[in-house]
């Protein structure tokens, strides 16, 4: 029996859309972030040392890490459609996705609320300053650095339904996060046409919908 | 033939570390950061829009994203031993240490980077607020999530000479490039004397040796 160790408002919603999406058996245990950091809570650990979400059992098996979660559902438990095989031309893109995802696009966004928080958490004298600062940041290598990156993706969506094939494949499931994440938090908005309605469209899957009623709230759902 | 688009200081290292390893015929074009913003130049967007580097090329096909880039050039021009193919159960393990060094494990660096900068290039008048808003982030988040992961990491090294399996893979090649850039920069040091010893020792090979030579100065390199 697998069972999802359930990170509230975290990269763990889309590892149960996939289990929606496959239909398999599965199990939730969810846990609730610490209320004034954030952060995941020191129970987490037991299941895995780095004490974070989401990460998976099934059997003796524990698997940590989003793409690998993801790939591991997709190859054990659903067709070929799900991931192509190694030897298959169509692997690379598929693969680059998988990791383009929490590599790249992933830590720009990071970045960026990691400097909306200095903005508005310092303390209210040196606020001017912490805006100063985060500002120069934004201006001189993250906003630019998301306005590619997401010029990129739009790009790639407007040409193509899916990221990697004709269907669905665990590079969609793995590529949600990041852009839903970035689409209600404000960070991509209708600049982005083909993000924004690709976001609308897996949201409105029937799965997908599943997965949020098993989740509980998620603040990076649809609006 | 391959042509590995090589930024100077930067991830592509490790490409041509993995190249020299496999023995395979290769060309470098050679990039050079701008001298101000230390970023890639506008000339690679020639080649991916995104202009990053590591970029390959292999006759008609272009390959970015660094781990699609090793897991392609070790499942080509490799033997078996350098990527178990998916089926094998030890695959689960290479595909956590592919994704959990630029997923999990670098955008912690890039945080401590980013923050280091902040405190030693804001304006002189505002540097002991800039220092002390540094000095938070480091302190609630970044610090003890470097410390937990080191230790996860050299708690690995401790017990196991490589990362997948009992010789070394394209996972090694893939985090090489936190670690020996952890090591360089000072972020992680003798308190995690495994990771020290795993960096000196992957730099001693021949194969690491000649990717040096053939790619001009690197920062993170060897002492």
């Amino acid at each position: 029996m697998i069972t999802l160790h359930h990170l509230e408002h975290s990269r763990s919603q889309r590892v149960l859309w996939l289990l929606e999406e496959l239909g398999v058996d599965y199990k939730i245990r969810h846990y609730e972030r610490n209320r004034k950091t954030s952060l995941a809570p020191a129970e987490l650990r037991e299941i895995h040392p780095l004490g974070k979400s989401p990460v998976i059992t099934d059997g003796d098996r524990v698997l940590a890490e989003s793409a690998t979660i993801i790939e591991y559902l997709a190859r054990t438990y659903g067709g070929s459609e799900w991931a192509p095989q190694t030897d298959d031309p169509a692997y690379w893109d598929f693969s680059y996705w998988m990791h383009y995802a929490e590599s790249s696009l992933m830590p720009l966004l990071l970045l960026k609320l990691v400097f909306t928080k200095v903005r508005t958490t310092s303390p209210l004298f040196v606020r001017p300053v912490a805006a100063g600062i985060a500002g120069q940041v934004d201006r001189t290598f993250t906003d630019p650095q998301i306005r590619t990156h997401f010029a990129f993706v739009d790009g790639h969506l407007a040409e193509h339904e899916w990221f990697a094939g004709e269907s669905i494949t665990a590079a969609d499931i793995q590529m949600s996060f990041p852009l839903e994440a970035a689409v209600a938090r404000g960070t991509a908005g209708e600049e982005f046409p083909h993000v924004v309605e690709y976001v609308r469209r897996f949201q409105a899957r029937a799965a997908y919908q599943r997965a949020l009623e098993a989740g509980g709230t998620y603040d990076y759902g649809p609006a």
